[in-house]
């Protein structure tokens, strides 16, 4: 049964598991448990929940994932970006710490959920195509400095919120004076040790010769380390009761069955947010997953990864978690430890549910400020403001789409930031598109070539006006057409024919076949013919279907070439009133060849 | 000074405006002012406003439009479909016959003018372009059909309402009981007689020989006679005391000086509607000026257009108007008429002027049901359901976006069926265009000419896959372009070399751009080069700013032949493992050429 397999791609891998597999996944399955525990607690930090609800978050959806999912190696949960966007709007509808803040959150992942199962079913994994690379890229950037700057709070030991950067630093500003050293000793020494592990500690192992896979796995587990020693120093120094926050008390137990709430209201404002959380969480885990499955020359089906994501975002609704999605960092160490199926992700979740079940205890005096600083470290590598640079150089549209997309993110927030993104993006395309590219053409002389008169010597008549448009003609550009032919015949008294070269038209809408008929109509009450040439076979076609080609009042030719020599040498037949000058002129203004 | 008659083009032709303009624009005025004195009235009554804001909006917008418009023929007041759509705004905030619909109606008409007005002085205008064809033909049908149901409870003499069909419809049934017969009769009358002016004496004047423009005038002023006919009879027969409702009192005078809202709650809601009439008013208004510019080889400014229009609505809003537009058939009328400048608007809004002083108090008897017969049978010219024949023959996608146009428009009223019919047509556009065609091309044998394998009988190799792609690579189509290389590349496993052919490939933004280095790194991670061929001049200028040439695997060629030669040769002198047949094969699956 092909088709099921399809959608329940477990079926098709478990039916081959060898045991090389099994031993790979397990390997890679210890490694990620390891990583994964501190990421989690972190995550759910940042996400505004408790630190269980991460360790939640991390169990179901994996396992969903892994019989839903076709990418081998990616590594589901929370990820920053998303937790951020998390925290963003779950703060607009409830108070961080109560119990309508977690429904909130698990709501916000049903419904994520349930738009990428829609998305995934009516195969509209396309639309994220809208989201353009330097909006990603710029997107990413600024959520890192948010992220990082509302991470300083716990390092400082002071309160702060907000979610945009000048509302989380004046609410720093204001606390400033409730600063509290031991905890800005743990957290300060927390990130300095984790920036060693990164910058100083890989090389170091690199140059030992371990393989580049072993050195990135090694240097994960720092954030391991810092947790175990900064809790052990809490326990021993009692900084709690030096003003220190530590994680406190987190029930051990399997993932709680939750219900998300149906209240129209919550769903209505959580709507918006539900489907950016959704864009980008699939942006990033697609990006990831088609990295990791071309390096196996494998190949992952955007639209079952919706699918796939949607599923493990609903086990998120239902077993007490938030949204989630496939992480950069995680599915790269499991990747590099040697996964080899989803089985890998299966193996992750018995790991994470053996922590939630015997583990919890011993963070009891885990300090705030140590999460905070994985988050910081972890995120920082993602802020790269090169895009900005990069996109000057390349492409003003495109620096305008980042520029925007980056101030408006660290000035409004996400939601603004990245909608903002998208919109400007689609508008751009859609002004350069309604104003295509088009070229007045002439002969090059000896040839039967046409080419642009702005960038070659060529001959042109001044009673036929050849026109080349370099784009298909639909709605956005049929009245820019209309408007550029009507302005040429005015300037142009003398014209009697003009033609356009179809060559680069790929597609003509109703929109501007009306057009065409406009522009047919208005030349002949002016007396000027309109003719086609190199018209494509699939677009003469459509033509056929209207009754475009029985009003056109000229013909439709083949080459460029036949259409000139034809209505040159009817002009010589029947030369119109006041017009002597019947032999090719060569235009000499802006020539800009050699 | 080019540039303050650029804004003011009154400047240009009032400094050459002559005795013969004089006279023709004389005449139009005054076939125009009786034309347009029932046409205001009734349209002031579709808006639900009282008849003489139907004459206010008539003076004081013509005049500015006559300074800052370019049309020399286009005639400014009130529209049917604009006054429908400022029914069903103002209908939202406000009750018909209060002041406050007043305020809210010329509120309405002061947003939509600074809309204009910033779209015209940020020269964006190209954003009514987004209006494609089939969705501004749907909505006009739907929008027709909507004002004549709408107009049905004045013939029938009841109560009724509602801004969609479904509403109006069973409003309508509920009351059918209170049916007036004196109404029904003139009602019925009056439609029927301006059914055979425009069916039976325009075909019986054109036998007579007069000229077209004339036999057009003729029939304008059909509404006239109705007018005056059933307002004698209605004085006549005491029809008023019989429940035939009556325009009753209507003041005489000037237009009184008002000012528009700033309430920021109705601004705010009156947002949204006051866009789309902006958008729908001008793209109505431009469409009849391009075509009676057309037919004298003028041109206008679609910039200025806005200005125009812009500074018209702000006189509506403050000389107790509405918001107004360019109508068709009262600018043909005027056109016809032999209007030779804008001055024709300026004497026609005298000609309005001397009616709202001196004529009111004549059509105190004028029967409702004779506004509402001059409505009907003039919306019924707008409806044309035949669109929908068109665009399933001519193209699915833009039956797609007039069906949904209609349906909505019909269904939920104007605002959601426009809204919609734009999303849908930009949605299809986004969508095609993500999807871009690509074609494998091989070489046509003894020839340097590449074609798609699919429509010609070429030579390929296994080796070496060439691909042309036939639009510009841009953020919504990168990912589909990656999709499709690794697709091929995974299986077509004997592949050494990928070529990407670029000949109709107009611009590669920054998303394309890490698409195609994204795709060169993952063909280097299997040993596959990557290679360009026949790219555009511009197109390279801006790699060349770009990284990508220097860590691009393979090279740029020339030209498709150049490239796939080399590389042929290069695979001769180092045969890959296990791969022998080097030479052309010859593709016959799928070939669809005779």
């Amino acid at each position: 049964m092909p088709k099921l397999s399809r959608y329940l791609p477990v079926l098709d891998w478990g039916a081959r598991y060898s045991r090389a597999d099994l031993s790979g996944d397990l390997i890679a399955a210890i490694i990620v448990t390891i990583m994964l525990i501190p990421q989690s607690l972190a995550y759910a930090l940042l996400a505004g929940l408790p630190p269980e609800a991460g360790i939640y978050a991390s169990i179901v959806p994996i396992v969903l994932y892994a019989l839903f999912g076709t990418s081998r190696a990616l590594a589901v949960g929370p990820v920053a970006v998303v937790s951020l966007m998390t925290a963003a709007a779950v703060g607009e509808v409830a108070q961080t710490g109560t119990a309508g803040y977690a429904v909130a959150a698990l709501t916000l992942a049903g419904l994520s959920g349930g738009m990428l199962l829609a998305l995934g079913v009516f195969r509209l994994g396309f639309l994220a195509n809208f989201l353009s690379h330097p909006v990603i890229a710029g997107f990413i950037t600024a959520s890192g400095i948010l992220i990082a700057v509302s991470q300083l709070r716990y390092i400082l030991g002071i309160d702060g919120g907000g979610h945009a950067l000048p509302e989380m630093l004046t609410s720093l500003l204001r606390n400033i004076a409730d600063l509290n050293i031991p905890t800005l000793i743990v957290g300060v020494g927390a990130t300095a040790f984790l920036f060693w592990v990164r910058k100083g500690l890989m090389p170091l192992l690199q140059k030992t010769g371990l393989p580049a896979g072993a050195v990135n796995v090694l240097s994960k587990a720092g954030p391991v380390l810092a947790i175990a020693v900064t809790t052990a120093a809490t326990a021993i120094l009692d900084l709690g009761d030096n003003g220190v926050a530590i994680v406190g008390v987190v029930p051990q137990g399997l993932p709680p069955l939750t219900l998300p709430s149906l209240a129209p209201e919550l769903l209505g404002t959580l709507l918006l947010p539900a489907l950016l959380i959704s864009v980008i969480g699939f942006v990033e885990s697609i990006s990831v997953a088609q990295t990791l499955a071309a390096k196996k020359r494998q190949r992952i089906d955007p639209d079952q990864e919706l699918i796939g994501l949607g599923a493990a975002n609903i086990g998120a609704a239902l077993s007490g978690g938030f949204p989630v999605t496939g992480g950069f960092s995680r599915s790269v160490v499991n990747y590099d430890a040697g996964a080899k199926t989803p089985a890998a992700g299966a193996y992750t979740a018995v790991g994470l549910l053996i922590a939630s079940l015997f583990l919890t205890p011993l963070i009891y005096f885990l300090p705030k400020a140590t999460l905070a600083a994985t988050i910081i470290v972890a995120v920082l590598s993602l802020v790269d403001l090169s895009i900005i640079k990069r996109t000057w150089t390349y492409s003003k549209a495109d620096f305008a789409a980042v520029s925007i997309t980056i101030a408006l993110t660290l000035g409004l927030g996400v939601e603004i930031g990245v909608s903002a993104g998208v919109a400007v993006s689609v508008l751009i395309h859609l002004y350069r598109s309604s104003r295509p590219h088009m070229a007045v053409v002439g002969r090059v002389p000896g040839t039967e070539h046409f080419r642009n008169v702005n960038r070659h010597k060529v001959e042109t008549r001044d009673d036929i006006i050849s026109l080349r448009v370099d784009e298909s003609l639909y709605f956005a550009n049929a009245r820019f057409l209309e408007d550029c032919i009507y302005d040429m015949v005015a300037r142009q008294p003398a014209v009697r024919h003009v033609i356009l070269m179809c060559s680069a038209v790929n597609e003509i809408d109703m929109s501007a076949l009306e057009s065409l008929e406009a522009i047919n109509m208005r030349l002949r009450d002016q007396n000027v013919s309109f003719h086609l040439s190199e018209v494509k076979g699939p677009v003469m076609d459509r033509l056929k279907r209207s009754h475009f080609l029985a009003v056109l009042t000229g013909q439709v030719f083949l080459s460029h070439h036949l259409a000139v020599s034809a209505l040159s040498a009817s002009l010589v037949d029947h030369p119109p009133d006041g017009f002597a000058d019947l032999h090719f002129v060569a235009r000499d203004q802006s020539c800009d060849l050699p």
